[in-house]
């Protein structure tokens, strides 16, 4: 709803511009007079200063939990991780309970302090400054901590995460696409194929091909399935496998079909123990060049490559069916 | 340099964490009693209130422009777009001739304002308030503007993009990496071929196999290969093409081969006018792919993901030839 501020601001086209302005997502935590936990979700964090070292944030007046902040001389900020995201909604909502069933450990003053966070600083308060309809509250730095969690972004107003800008980007934003390396199809398949020749090498070794790798891993990921309900997992690699695929594995021992019963339903195909002995292996190979190729590039950029992949795949998805549902 | 803080902390650390939390960035401007252009590049801005309309920053009292800031009454907050970067990097060094070359308007209190920005909001000092090594300036918002560029990001001492947030990420982030749709093979694999399976129509219509599509493209960004050259370049697919293949393409007259010469030189193969307008295209087609998901994914999410995809092939990089070299 948009109303105008005392200024004669519409106040959503204010608050908009505003949220233009990016910002991590921290949780701010203290214990009452009457020693219940308090928390709340707020963007309004900053440094302020190194040398004393100093934070801030910003509470609106109305706040429920104001009184346990103001008398509280302790607090701690969460800097939440991407994965907090649920944490950071039930926060953000006003009520009670926001603490049943979350982990918590004890601070200074007794702040409860949460888990998993990317950072953690615990303060007391060294000032209480007017802000309008808020309260700035500048807490010094008694202690901190930080992980390699990746950190929760909020940007106009939603959850993001960041990805580090890199020099290519910066130089080739301005250029038109072209059938270059810009082009998105060449970066797909250079990314898949580079990824996939390892696992290929691995497929070599056991003289396996690409569409019997197909079958083994579809029924890893659920045994049992008919010959077509199979095709049908990976019909998005355009891989077709025939009767003939199905034989050779049966053959090696990879895995079983049951004879077609009488009723006409289709024969489950299972995968034998030494076939899933070696499904596992070649899923471990996998694995591995996911590992080694994860740490080249960092667990942060990881995290946002697999958000856009997933963006690019539902944006792309023509109806094929998802081998998770 | 790491030293310790009067507290005892290590300045480095804490700043590391700090650093942790996610900003914006901006440009601060205002203008000295002496009438010269001052900015400094900031990430300490935050709101403060929505009702009166309040911001703050925080400035280094060792900082030169500190008289200017203090002594004016009116400052101006640019919120800074993706593409300032370099804006940000000379707004961010001590020295003078920051202006020098930059476009400015007058804004209120003859504050210079820079253009290009995603925010601006036009300001009055209402308090400035005491925060250790730094003043923090509180100011009332006068007037503020807004435009759709992609904000600038900073995130652990690197700028960054801000990508937004998928519900299944939120809801995975906190898993262990299994043989899942989590899995980044599974997600290259399925977002390449998803876009490959409509350039595939395309070849299917015009009867050439993968292999061939991948010789014709070739040539099209250098024509005049020798058949091995033109392996090389598309090794990293695993698909080779042979001797039945070039002829394949030359009986079709889509390409045109010299006979080898005598001295033992291989023959360069060529595209014909005809090969020439296929292979254009089976382009266009491709292009047209990467269009429609683009426009699904959005401008700015496509970019992040280009960037990725290029840190996750110089990650897995095993030194096949790269065919745009």
């Amino acid at each position: 709803m948009s109303t105008a501020t005392a200024s004669g601001f519409d106040s959503r086209a204010f608050r908009n511009t505003l949220s233009t302005f990016t910002t991590g997502v921290t949780i701010i935590t203290t214990r009452s007079p009457e020693g219940e936990p308090i928390g709340i979700t707020a963007n309004s964090f900053n440094a302020v200063s190194l040398d004393p070292p100093l934070v801030l944030w910003s509470l609106a007046k109305t706040a429920r939990s104001l009184p346990a902040y103001t008398s509280s001389k302790h607090w701690a900020v969460h800097i939440l991780a991407a994965s907090q995201q649920d944490l950071s909604d039930r926060f953000a909502r006003s009520g009670e309970n926001k603490f049943d069933g979350v982990a918590v450990e004890t601070g200074l003053g007794e702040v409860p302090l949460l888990s998993g966070c990317t950072s953690l600083l615990q303060c007391e308060t060294v000032h209480c400054y007017e802000g309008g309809d808020h309260l700035i509250f500048v807490g010094r730095v008694l202690d901190f901590r930080r992980s390699d969690n990746p950190p929760l972004v909020f940007q106009a107003g939603k959850y993001a995460v960041a990805t580090r800008k890199s020099e290519q980007v910066a130089s080739s934003a301005g250029e038109q696409s072209a059938w270059t390396e810009e082009h998105l199809g060449y970066l797909l398949g250079r990314a898949y194929f580079q990824f996939y020749q390892r696992v290929r090498d691995s497929l070599h070794q056991h003289d396996l091909t690409d569409t019997e790798y197909f079958v083994l891993t579809s029924l890893m990921a659920k045994d049992g399935r008919s010959m077509d309900e199979l095709n049908a997992i990976f019909a998005y690699t355009g891989y077709v496998a025939r009767p003939s695929d199905f034989d050779n594995l049966r053959r090696r021992d990879l895995i079983a079909m049951q004879a077609a019963p009488l009723d006409g339903e289709p024969a489950p195909v299972t995968l034998t123990q030494r076939g899933r002995a070696l499904t596992l292996e070649l899923i471990a190979a996998s694995k591995a060049v996911e590992s080694a190729a994860l740490d080249a590039m960092g667990q942060w950029d990881a995290l946002s490559l697999r958000n856009l992949l997933r963006q690019f795949i539902h944006a792309t998805d023509t109806g094929v069916a998802d081998p998770w549902k």
